[in-house]
C-alpha cells in the first residue's frame, strides 16, 4: 500500500530536481564561498544564483534584499528583533492571535521580560482578522506589525498588502510570515508596503534547515547572528550552500505550480467529506484560503484518534500544527476562532502538495467515513443525529 | 591534475558515509519529527540517534545536554547571550583577542550597545593566552568566560579545562568555541568545569548549516530562537533532519581518526618548507597545536599572492581565516600575536584533513619554493639574504 501524504503544511518531500541541484554541493563542490581559491568559486556563484531565484519567487526589487537564514523561525525572529531595535521610542508590536509559535513565543518573551507591549488582534469564527481592532491598535508607538500571509492550520489568507498600508500610515514597519504562502499563492512584493517577509524552503519541496528573510532596501536592520561577513554582514556563519542551492531550485520550481489544479483536488476532498460525513465544519476563510489546505472539524470525534486511524490506513494528516500536536489541547488557532467545544477537539488538517492525485483523494474519501463513524459511536457525547 | 585541498579549517569535504546516512532523509524519510503519523517516526528516531553520537563525540553526560543549531556561529551566539541573561548582576564578559569573529563581533555589539564590559585577554607571540591578564580580569562581575578550544588560524590550543576551573572560582560560566577542536583533538567534557561548548559539522566532514551547543545539565539557559517546542523548547524551528543526521554520522567517524598520522604529515609539510625556504616563521604554539594546522609566515611575500599562485598550481590554502580573507589586512589573530610587519603580510594557513596524503604534501613541497622565490624577487622590500 502506497502511503498518502496530506501533511504538506508540516513539511514536504524534497523535489527530485532539488536534490539533484544540491548533490554537486554535497560532493565535489564542497568549498567555502569565502575562500579565494578555485574551490570557493562554484559555491560563491551558486549562492548568488540562488539569491536571484528567491528574489524572483517573492518579486523583490533587488537581489541583495534576500538574506538566507536557517529557516522560517530564524527569519521571523530576526525580523521582529531587528524592527524593535530600529527606533527605541517605539516599544509596541502588533500581531494576531493566530500567528505561528515562531512569532507568538517571541512576543511573549518580549512582553514578559523586555518591556514591549504586544497587541494581539483577534480573528472571527472564520479566522479573518478583526480589522477594527487592528486599526485601533495602530499608533506612533508601534515599532512593528507582524501578520502572517497565510495561516498554517486553516490556510486563511490575510490581506497583507492592505494591512501593510495601514501600518505605514502610522510609521510602523510591516513584517509578514509568508512561510505557508510562498510557493502556494503569488507573492509580489514590489510596490507593496511590506518591509520584511519570511520563508522556509521545506514548506515548498526544498530542504529543511534553510529559509530566507526578504528585507526591503533601506529598511533599518540589526543582525540576530553576528560574526563573519557572510550575507553582507547581516547573517554570519558559513553559508549552508547545499541548502541554499536547494532553496533556490525549489523557488524556481514553485513558480510553475498549477495552483488551480491543487485547489480543485482540495475542493473535491472537502466537498466529498462534507457530502459523506454529517456534522463537519470547514475551518478558515471560505473566500480566501490557501489552495492546498482544508482544515475540518469533526464534531464528537477526537482529532488525534482520527489521525491515528488514518495513519493505520496509510494516510498522513495532522491535527493542528505539527509543533503543537504533542498535546491533546485544541491549538491556539482553533481556540482563537472560538470553535465550539464539541468540534474543537475534532479538527484535522489535510494539506495537499502539487504531487497529490485524484486517486489519493478518492482513497481518503473511502477510508474516512467509517473511521469517523466508529469514533463517534464510542464518544460519550454522541448525539443520536450524528451516529 | 588532481586538486590538493589544504583548507580544511575553512570547510571540509562531506565524508561519503555522511552523505549516505543523509540520503534517506533527503528522499523517502522526509517527514517532520513532530508529526504523529508514520512519516514522523523515522526522523524522530534519527534525531535522537544523532544526539547520542554528538554526546559521545564530546563526552557529555546525558543526551539532553546536546542542542542542535544551524552552525558554530549560532551556537556561540546562543551561549553568550544565554549566559548574560542568567544573572543580571553580572555584566562582564571575558574573551581573548584571538577568538573567532562569531564571538568578537557579538562582544563588540554587547559592549557598544548593550552595556556589557568586555575584557579581551591578549596572547603572546606564539598565540598563548596571557594567564596573568586572565586571572586579573576574573571577578564576581563576570557573567561568562568564552575562550576557544583551538584557534582556527594557528591551531593553537588553549588549556580550557584549567581556564574553566579559574572561571568557576569566581562563579562565572565558561563557554568554549570548540568548532576547530571537535573531531581533531579529544574532547571529554565529563568532570570538567566547562559549561557550554560549540561545534560545527562542516569542520569535520559533516554538512554545512548544522552544529550543536552542548549545555551542561543544570546550567541556566535562555533560547536565542523561540517558537515551536523543538529541542525541548531550547531551539525552535523544524529540525534540519538530514543535516543533523549528517552531523551525527560525522561525529561517529571523527572518533576513529588517526590524529597521529595527520600530525606526522603536517610536520613533514612544515619541516619540509622550513628546510627549503629561508625566512619562514611558524605561527602558533609549538607545543600545543591542532595536529592538522600549520600557519606559516613567509617574510617579504604577500600571503594573497602565494595563495593565488598555489591555486594556479592546483593547491588550495588560505591566508588567514576564510571570513576575513576578502581583505588584504593581516587578520586579527596575526595582529594579536604581534607578528612583525614584514612577515605578517605573508601568512599562509595549511590545514590538512584525514584524507591528506604524503604524495600531496610532497607536491606542495615542490611547488611552493619557486613561488615564494618569485614573489620575493618582486618585493620592494626584498633583502639580499632572502633572494
Ligand atoms: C573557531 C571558529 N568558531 C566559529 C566558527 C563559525 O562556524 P560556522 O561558520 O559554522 O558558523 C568557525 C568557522 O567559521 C571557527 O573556525
Ligand atoms: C506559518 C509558519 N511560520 C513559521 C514556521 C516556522 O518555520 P521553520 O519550522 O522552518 O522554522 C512555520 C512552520 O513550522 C509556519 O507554518
Amino acid at each position: 500500500m502506497e502511503r498518502i501524504y496530506l501533511d504538506n503544511n508540516a513539511t514536504t518531500r524534497l523535489a527530485p530536481e532539488v536534490l539533484e541541484a544540491m548533490l554537486p554541493f554535497l560532493t565535489d563542490e564542497f568549498g567555502n564561498p569565502s575562500s579565494l581559491h578555485a574551490l570557493g568559486r562554484g559555491p560563491a556563484r551558486a549562492l548568488s544564483a540562488a539569491r536571484r531565484a528567491v528574489q524572483e519567487l517573492v518579486g523583490a526589487e533587488v537581489e541583495s534584499e534576500i538574506l538566507f537564514t536557517s529557516g522560517g523561525t530564524e527569519a521571523d525572529t530576526t525580523a521582529i528583533r531587528s524592527a524593535l531595535a530600529a527606533d527605541p521610542a517605539r516599544r509596541e508590536i502588533v500581531a494576531s492571535t493566530v500567528e505561528h509559535a515562531a512569532v507568538l513565543a517571541l512576543c511573549e518573551q518580549l512582553e514578559r521580560h523586555e518591556g514591549v507591549t504586544v497587541h494581539r488582534i483577534p480573528v472571527d469564527g472564520d479566522g479573518r482578522l478583526d480589522i477594527d481592532a487592528y486599526r485601533a491598535a495602530l499608533s506612533p508607538r508601534v515599532a512593528l506589525v507582524t501578520l502572517m500571509w497565510a495561516n498554517n492550520e486553516t490556510g486563511t489568507v490575510f490581506p497583507v498588502e492592505g494591512l501593510a498600508e495601514l501600518a505605514h500610515r502610522e510609521g510602523a514597519l510591516f513584517h509578514t510570515d509568508a512561510v505557508q504562502a510562498a510557493g502556494k499563492v503569488p507573492v509580489a512584493l514590489r510596490g507593496t508596503d511590506i518591509d520584511m517577509l519570511s520563508i522556509s524552503a521545506h514548506k515548498f519541496h526544498g530542504p529543511k534547515g534553510v529559509g530566507a528573510l526578504w528585507l526591503r532596501k533601506g529598511v533599518p536592520f540589526q543582525p540576530l547572528i553576528r560574526g563573519g561577513k557572510q550575507e553582507r554582514g547581516r547573517r554570519a556563519g558559513t553559508e549552508n550552500i547545499p541548502g541554499i542551492v536547494g532553496l533556490g531550485r525549489a523557488a524556481e520550481l514553485a513558480q510553475s505550480v498549477d495552483h488551480g489544479g491543487m485547489r480543485l483536488l482540495r475542493d473535491r476532498l472537502e466537498q466529498g467529506i462534507l457530502a459523506r460525513i454529517p456534522k463537519v465544519r470547514v475551518l478558515g476563510d471560505p473566500l480566501d484560503r490557501l489552495p492546498n489546505t482544508s482544515c475540518l472539524a469533526f464534531e464528537l470525534a477526537e482529532g488525534e484518534a482520527i489521525l491515528m486511524l488514518l495513519d493505520r490506513a496509510g494516510i498522513c494528516v495532522s491535527s493542528g500544527a505539527a509543533c503543537a500536536s504533542g498535546a491533546m489541547e485544541p491549538s491556539h488557532v482553533i481556540r482563537a476562532m472560538k470553535v465550539p467545544f464539541t468540534a474543537a477537539h475534532g479538527a484535522i488538517r489535510f494539506s495537499l502538495s502539487r504531487g497529490t492525485t485524484a486517486a489519493e483523494i478518492d482513497r481518503v474519501l473511502e477510508a474516512l467515513p467509517p473511521i469517523v463513524a466508529q469514533l463517534r459511536a464510542l464518544s460519550p457525547f454522541t448525539a443520536e443525529e450524528v451516529r
